[in-house]
């Protein structure tokens, strides 16, 4: 339940909501200026989001900064101060808003197409089968391309999957799993080789680690994914700090990218600065090069003109817009897209999971206890303040964390279906929407954790060997 | 001679003279400005040369711009305008002086240090013969740390030899052989190993190549350096094209570069600006590698502290420069330097001999009448203007480029000390001084080509193959 904190906000008008909020609002962005401590910051955002919640209640709106309620009727035509805009790039990814970011808007800005009905019907028609529960609830809501995908693969042409993880600790979060979780059901559905980047390289860059612990991450975190049931003769993982000194053809595609993508691109597309250094700014590339088939010889016997599908979340978007515009012009076709939601943070869908707060994250070695506390104690919910009033007005399940997580992993509909039809109305209380989620996880996570007790370091070398996958090229 | 275009110009004033020099410098660049014919602005730098040493016989000073002659002794106090400033970087080499770049100015602002006779007189004793003649007459001119290197070598500890080349067209010119003579012959009287970087990457870079044409350029330039005849067992050529997709130690110290230098960086040193795409701004790391051992595993046996030894033109400093900086940062050595001039055009040592200007280059693939043809016609003479005045007054080996040349090719010190004074005299006249040159460079040339013919495919491939040199580390 929210925050009891605020139980008097009941008796405030519209206006008074509204300047409790700013001074909220402002207080929040005085103690991060201020580097306050983490829990310090928490709680004020958490009352930042427990004062939005309610003036919405009040006033049937969104709180937008600057806009009194008065005005609210007048002025709210769909444009939004800048305030209020989404935050996303493959660093950051940060909203005002507490049912998360605004996924529509997100489609115009960054172009992409929206995975609408027809096509989910087509997939299914295509593979013969029902579509995974991350296409049927939305959570992979964006693409590009993927029309093209179905056309080869109902015209018996082969394409490949790519997808990959920064390796920046030894463990993973549930979040980490979705890019998996959907790349591995593809896989199956339309057999087809899979590549999986873990740019080692990258995270060595941007944090403060040596080549050898990024290259130990990227290890450790090979097993969680393996553990997620790839096929080993299907599947190649890599190590870019590895596999760059093993590979005839992945540097020439990096340098080729690198020839095509300017300094002030960058800058446009990923916000550096002069003061980055250069191996930042050009590492794009090398999370652009893995696109192309011909990076992997060894797997498509040579060939460059293999097409790749990218099943992602959102915020990598930016390198595969960079990817795709340098794609002709060398020579190469254009990767398709397949792009999901965030992964919300315990404490709401303000901002995704992060490994590096280890409070907004349930981690896939958490022991059940661990799963349970954390929910109990963490989940934001968008439960009512006391148990009257949450069976008299009804939970909101668009800014319930615990039920967000439920829609990922929940494979009955039905049963999804039931849980926010009794939140909604008050049946269902938050402490037994939580128990629901924590009897979801925790068998999902212990299996997780058997199958990668199971994941040997030799397998673990054999998946990261280059080799020809089972199939012919 | 020079040009007979100006034979009036003796019985100008020397401000009258000086006003020449001057309007013949604005027609310079009017003419570059206006991108007019190759061979147009040729001939109005040639005039503009011949007028500047019109000026300094009569002024026994240089020209300066801006400082009309009567000031001269007034104000020549060592400063120097901006105009006449050498410009020196890896891609541009220019000065308005006809001897060429001034190169006790180029050690201050580099802040490398001069190679005097003490350490030249140490190199002797170290080695226990005679140094080549680069060293003997000042064409490798200054270094970084030599002396460390000395005492590594006087204490028995081994270091190994760096060079390399951009192979950016079939036909290398003579030029293009000084550092790999002058490293042959360190490689054979230290007994070190050596690795040639071919900068294919570079090239397909920043010029409009595809990367397989770069790549086949390496390997042709290969054939000539091979042909220099270094040893097989003890010499490792690379393409970064190739050698980056094989290697498990060299990418991994390209990103610990990259990591450690900003793009702030690269534009102070390389001039970079934000249109130049990420791939040249990254460069600077892949040239930088090299100097680390840790790049070759296979010859060094995965040791990272064996000293490396860079003898190069000093237009590649700047790159060595920022590694010797990076170095400590990333737990290196810093790579020492022998730095050489630049080898002049044929049209005066205002800039370096370039091979894509076919008429300022002697290649290595020149017949006999080629070289000769080339020589006598475009070799700048610092012969006067009529065969009287020559023998009255003498010609100017300073800026002669026959004269230039011979230094670099004719190895007899007494010879070349004759020719010097019988051209100062007047005694030998520029087309007799022209003849020695040529008589010089075709055998010479004959015996590379030679040699060049008798290396094969497979030689190449075994030079360019990564393996254990004959050395134990």
């Amino acid at each position: 339940m929210a925050d009891s904190a605020n139980c008097d906000l009941k008796s405030l008008s519209p206006l008074q909501l509204f300047e409790r909020v700013t001074e909220q609002g402002e207080k929040v962005r005085a103690l991060k200026a201020g580097k306050a401590p983490k829990d310090e910051i928490d709680a004020a955002v958490r009352m930042l989001l427990s004062l939005k919640l309610s003036y919405k209640t009040t006033t049937g709106q969104d709180y937008q900064a600057g806009l009194p309620p008065r005005d609210l009727v007048l002025i709210n035509n769909g444009t939004t101060k800048e305030e209020d805009e989404d935050f996303v790039d493959p660093w950051t990814v940060q909203t005002s808003n507490a049912k998360g970011v605004d996924y529509d808007k997100l489609i115009v800005r960054f172009g992409s197409s929206k995975i609408d009905t027809d096509l989910i019907n087509r997939i299914e028609r295509a593979i013969g089968q029902k579509p995974h529960r991350f296409l049927r609830r939305g959570i992979f809501f964006s693409h590009r391309d993927m029309d093209q995908i179905l056309d080869a693969y109902e015209n018996k042409k082969s394409f490949y999957l790519y997808t990959g993880r920064g390796p920046s600790s030894q463990a993973m979060h549930v979040g980490h799993l979705i890019p998996f979780i959907f790349t591995k059901w593809l896989q199956e559905v339309f057999d087809v080789p899979l590549v999986i980047q873990l740019t080692d390289d990258e995270k060595y860059l941007w944090k403060d680690l040596t080549t050898e612990k990024a290259y130990e991450y990227a290890r450790e975190n090979a097993k969680d994914i393996i553990a997620c049931g790839f096929d080993i003769n299907k599947t190649f993982i890599f190590s870019d700090l590895d596999y760059l000194g093993t590979s005839t053809g992945f540097y020439k595609n990096i340098v080729k990218v690198q020839k095509h993508v300017t300094f002030n691109q960058v800058k446009g597309i990923f916000g550096f600065t002069d003061s980055d250094c250069i191996g930042k700014i050009s590492f794009p590339a090398i999370q652009a090069a893995p696109s192309f088939s011909s990076s992997f010889p060894q797997i498509f016997n040579g060939k460059d003109n293999i097409q790749c599908l990218i099943p992602c979340a959102i915020d990598q978007d930016p390198y595969f817009r960079m990817t795709r515009d340098v794609a002709p012009r060398i020579g190469q076709p254009k990767p398709a897209l397949l792009h999901s939601v965030f992964f919300p943070a315990l404490q709401g869908a303000q901002t995704k999971m992060s490994a590096s707060d280890p409070n907004s994250s349930i981690f896939l070695t958490d022991t059940p206890k661990q799963i349970k506390t954390k929910i109990n104690k963490h989940a934001f919910s968008g439960g009512r303040d006391t148990i009257e009033e949450h069976r008299k007005y009804g939970g909101n399940c668009d800014v319930d964390v615990s039920f967000m997580y439920l829609t990922f992993f929940l494979e009955d509909d039905d049963r999804l279906e039931q849980l926010k039809q009794a939140y909604t109305s008050g049946e269902l209380l938050t402490g037994e929407l939580k128990k629901v989620l924590i009897e979801t996880l925790q068998p999902l996570i212990a299996a997780h954790q058997e199958r990668r007790k199971q994941v040997t370091d030799e397998m673990v070398k054999q998946f990261m060997t280059p080799r020809k996958l089972a199939f012919e090229f």
